[in-house]
């Protein structure tokens, strides 16, 4: 199967054999040697200084603990959103007491950074902002440079949902100073669901000095104490331990800089194709995504029976999401992807889209 | 190396070769299939009727989705413990507002049910009871039946923490009358770490309609109504579903009355290898654990160069927790594991012990 969904993605053979490892002890020094090496090469990735936490848990156990690790209840939060999982986010902090005020942009367009800076101008208390970087449910990656200088210029909490784009899309955590970014091991990095990384700036382990938002399982500050003596506070995801060191291997090889350029690539050739079939993207493509395409529905095609038309052609795709469902479908194209497997994406596409009712416009006929 | 630590346990090869599986759509009907198959089996194991959720969490996240989904700031909840695991599961439920009376037993020693009776008797304000099936910190197994006759006699919520016991020590969820009941990947189950198995009692659910502590990734309902879908509400750990798939495979062609006897005849060897050795146990044999043997440290024998000289030897035992640091060591004899394992284990005891300072007794030598 092709497997173009926006996670789980596909692994390397590699990292999937790597996983065919024995258990050992996880407060043993094997374990401890592969916590610290794919810590210190996931900051690499993060381009970070920043701690690097380890969490057992999907994207969303990630988004959790950067909420309830730094907020209060009763804390005012902006939750920048430009689709489900920058709703998702503020529902998070508000399912813990967090007074949130949403500025939500339409589906298919970026946060506007003025917009943001004329709300962080109007309500001085609010002490954080949320917001996704790439957006996985409409395809659209925002420009987190502008966004991060006006809330880092007000002098605010920034946390990051980068769980879709951080390795595939150029995110130098540092040199933006986001205070708390997440991103899940079943995107970008080529590996197996079930663990998630965040890293935590100083500003946002001062933050966490007054936080009272309840936490345990996802608590970072003992995290951090486990990680400094080369373990984690609770059992750890071994066998995804194993395949995320695999996979950093592959990566550090390819090179971040190759990494990005390729998912720039892939996404071009995604992007161009998908149009070059009649077919419209919802995103802007000012701010179109490098890991994943939003795809309308064209009229007089449902999705599903699109979709399963793909899958029997060996093409797995994903649906729309939320108020997206029916409206589009989704290709990712991020962690191990090729330029292949695009044009297979699009062979396919090209020969169900008329089984499904497709009329292709009489320019492109 | 021989891995008899109380979890990560090892895993048959057909359980390690079923993660070389490559990702699927985790919404697609391929994981549907494997999700409702072992959800129907895990119910099997746990002997139950009752709803039956899988997170993408280590147990401590499972222990936190017991505390958080039934109840609210305030509940007054008793605290069985006879460990470090209890009291973990304590602090939980202390950490989301509880109001905890604790009722601590000594290392090493099983919770009386006619002290649990008469704490119950003496505050009707207490709505839940929090209780460890088997403490895998001293080695000790719980009278669970005892205990849910006096808990459910009174009416009460009882949350049972059965990580390192079910599907190794005989525990009939429904016979019993457990309401909520956590379980671990990493234990019994011959599976990785990343999964924890939870069951919900209908009277669960009514205590989960009035409570009021905050959660999100935890949250059970959201699972359950995902579950009829065929889903799970996040990416859930494909891998090790893959895994667990194979383990309960395996399970069943063993049975489980076969499973527990397994575990029976080999804590036993392992109780009285050890004795043999002129070593003392930290539990009181009748309450001795099926699936741990903590065994106190001689004197003059400190733990941690005996640990390693044993790993010399290719066996991984595990040290003390909390105030049992230094002062026990632990083998565990659970999930996949034979006579043959002890026998080692036992063997390299035997050489190891004279070479750290242990002098046998005059008896024995």
């Amino acid at each position: 199967m092709n497997l173009r969904i926006p996670g789980p993605t596909p692994c390397p053979e590699p990292v999937l054999q790597a996983m065919t490892r024995q258990m050992v002890d996880h407060r043993g020094p094997e374990f401890k040697e592969i916590l610290l090496r794919v810590t210190d090469r996931l900051k690499h990735f993060f381009q970070t200084q920043n701690d690097l936490l380890i969490l057992t848990a999907a994207g969303t156990g990630g988004l959790e603990a950067a909420i309830v690790n730094f907020l209060s209840p009763g804390d005012r939060v902006l939750a920048v959103s430009i689709g489900v999982f920058g709703d998702r986010f503020a529902k998070i902090a508000e399912t813990y007491g967090a007074d949130v005020r949403r500025l939500r942009f339409p589906d298919g367009t970026a946060a506007d950074p003025e917009q943001v800076a004329a709300a962080l101008a109007e309500d001085p208390n609010i002490v954080a902002v949320t917001v996704t970087h790439n957006e996985t449910s409409t395809g659209v990656t925002n420009d987190i440079a502008a966004i991060a200088r006006v809330v880092k210029g007000a002098g605010k909490l920034l946390l990051v949902d980068a769980v879709s784009s951080l390795s595939a899309i150029d995110l130098p955590v540092d040199a933006l100073e986001l205070d708390v970014v997440v991103s899940g091991s079943q995107k970008g990095w080529m590996v197996p669901p079930g663990l998630s990384f965040i890293s935590v700036s100083p500003f946002a382990w001062e933050a966490n000095a007054r936080a009272r938002m309840p936490r345990f399982y996802l608590d970072l500050l003992g995290a951090k104490k486990s990680l400094d003596r080369g373990q984690t506070p609770w059992t750890p995801a071994v066998s995804v331990f194993y395949a995320l060191d695999a996979a950093l291997e592959l990566m550090l090889a390819e090179g971040l800089p190759a990494i990005v350029e390729r998912h720039r690539r892939v996404a071009e050739r995604t992007r161009q194709g998908v149009k070059a079939l009649g077919l419209k993207l919802l995103a802007d493509e000012r701010y179109a995504s490098n890991t994943v395409t939003a795809v309308l529905a064209p009229d007089g095609v449902e999705v599903r029976p699109l979709r399963a038309a793909l899958r029997e052609r060996g093409v797995v795709v994903a649906g729309g999401q939320g108020a997206l469902e029916g409206k589009i479908f989704r290709i990712g194209h991020l962690g191990y992807v090729s330029e292949a497997d695009i044009d297979q994406t699009l062979a396919a596409l090209r020969e169900v889209l008329p089984q499904v009712g497709f009329r292709a416009p009489a320019a492109t006929a």
